[in-house]
């Protein structure tokens, strides 16, 4: 049976959509590296708009905004899960939802990159820990450099039109899919809505070896 | 110090607002009195209307069913939580959300009753893993009689002026306390939202004692 290829053995693979305005997406950020690698599962990075999201859903806003009593008790839920996963104290952001188009677009850039989890740990810091903007150049470049990146050229090349393009589309391959918030996992077919689902996720894609 | 009563100590509780049509109040009534006793947290159950929160919030219906792909979403998600939970394959029901008035009056007569638990776990089974109606008085009968109750005097009871008061209120409490979905949680002033925190909810009363 010569020059027949040997198919490789299938991976377990999670998808990842996430969203760096998205405070429980931060959850997520913080505690994905580390339970894919415990459960062996390789992670698909997909950084994508919620806003065009929420807006096609016929909403303007979060729905922590629009909805008074939701956005209440989401501060109180983000202090305990923030104490639980040993995260930096919450504090309620000064601008929620923060724009992330910029660290979007550079998140894409690294999708393969051994450098995109450390990225996006230090986006979500920035907004959710730091509570400063994450959506201009000069605050990017700092993070960018802190990872041994060139951040001039890496800044310039996320705001190229390709780029820009790739990120439209990846926000409708999300709305296609049925995404309605972030995070979303998905495993094969299976979706799993919300942080709460990142650790049933992982088994699923651990058991099912998709 | 004669004559000085003795205090009690503060026994650990959790009040359960839960709802018949809701489907993930369906997971935590099958789950929270084995739960509970584990944790040596007292449940206070609190049955109330979703319908006139959601119009509250101006919505006319469930979310599930106002927003079609969460809706999608809804049914993945309960047939794995049905598994997880070893509950009855999910099926989905042929009528959602099913009105429950009839059964929310009679568990309000049974708040402080032995037969809570059990008779809000038949209510649920009828409704999510038999998908039948639970708001007449011919279907709550069998389930009253099974309790080893007079369902004839407990439903008369239960279609009263003044339980249909007291359960009028109580949905005006829910609102007050400013929940917004149902199962909701409260561990004195901590809200938790959703099945999903019931266990957070649990412990967080059984190491407060509240």
């Amino acid at each position: 049976m010569t020059g027949v290829a040997k198919q490789p053995e299938p991976t377990a693979e999670i998808e990842f959509w996430f969203e760096f305005g998205s405070n429980y997406s931060y959850l997520s950020v913080m505690r994905i590296e580390q339970e894919a690698r415990r459960h062996g599962v390789r992670i698909a990075w997909k950084p994508f708009l919620l806003g065009p999201i929420f807006r096609a859903l016929g909403m303007e806003n979060s729905p922590f905004v629009l909805q008074k009593e939701k956005g209440v008790y989401v501060q109180q839920d983000m202090a305990r899960l923030c104490r639980k996963y040993g995260l930096a104290p919450w504090v309620k952001p000064s601008v929620f939802p923060r724009l992330g188009v910029l660290p979007l677009r550079i998140a894409l850039l690294g999708v393969d990159q051994p450098w995109i989890g450390a990225f996006c740990r230090k986006v979500m810091e920035l907004n959710f820990a730091r509570d400063q903007d994450i959506n201009q150049p000069e605050q990017m470049a700092p993070i960018v450099a802190e990872l041994g990146l060139s951040a001039l050229g890496l800044i310039e090349r996320a705001q190229s039109e390709p780029v820009k393009t790739r990120l439209r589309d990846q926000t409708e391959q999300a709305r296609a899919k049925g995404i309605f918030g972030a995070p979303t996992f998905f495993v094969g077919t299976e979706m799993f809505w919300g942080n709460d689902r990142l650790d049933d996720a992982l088994l699923f894609a651990a058991e099912r070896k998709v």
